[in-house]
């Protein structure tokens, strides 16, 4: 965690978990993993990390901010997708090292890179011996848009 | 990540994304990040850990299990407070590094440890500064159980 943190320090788990002052706890990276849904059905959407400068900015501006994990650097969602994720209602978890989005995307929703509307566009099939050769079963075959196009890959 | 995982290795980026391989990828601490949401209502419940073995022991019984950071343990979800959670699907997000399942849990639905029924019980309520004297909301008063009798903490 960075020695001067904008937000409050955590306190004891009691305070943590039981209280009202936010501070939230970034792992050793600097980094807080965060959940984001959709608001009008509560989908899930995607999984991504903030850091402190991200969290600040998505509260300050009510526009989800990312850490990009992969490039290193500050990432407003839907800069060029235009998929921009608007905050109607953010939570935190008990122990505050997690972070619940409820996301107003305006037209057609699509979260993830690959263009489909959620990350979580395939399944592990059930009844499959745990192994190396499980197969997934895609049940979103229907991207939103071309990812190709969009990020001009 | 184990040298010898029981799980396919990730290949290629075009292979991880768009492919059917089931290829789950662990962190450096061995661990997935897993989001767990109420199959009948969608709602979030919490989000936890699971290493490679946790992750054999949900896909090969169907109830979840979690690798516990703090206690260094495997940890069969329910095992003390009885609200196991019955996995009826499983997802995996477009870089396989995070899991979504959808959990039935029978009787009174509680997740989370406090004894609320998710994990996400307090809200970050908009319009405030980002910094240290931010004040959380309460959205959830209404313990399903009390963890100090549940756990005899």
């Amino acid at each position: 965690m960075p020695a001067a943190s904008l937000f409050a320090e955590p306190g004891s788990r009691e305070e943590v978990e039981s209280g009202t002052r936010f501070s939230p706890r970034f792992n050793a990276e600097g980094l807080i993993g965060c959940i984001a849904c959709e608001a009008k059905t509560g989908d899930v959407l995607m999984f991504a990390w903030m850091n402190e400068e991200a969290l600040r900015k998505t509260i300050e501006t009510g526009q989800a901010h990312y850490w990009s994990r992969a490039r290193k650097e500050l990432w407003r969602k839907g800069a060029t997708s235009g998929m921009v994720q608007n905050v109607v209602e953010m939570r935190i978890d008990c122990d505050q090292d997690t972070i619940l989005m409820k996301v107003r995307i305006d037209g057609p929703v699509a979260a993830c890179h690959m263009g489909y509307r959620s990350c979580f566009y395939r399944s592990v099939p059930a009844g499959q011996a745990a192994g190396p050769d499980m197969v997934l079963r895609f049940e979103d075959t229907d991207p939103v848009f071309d990812p190709d196009e969009v990020y001009r890959r």
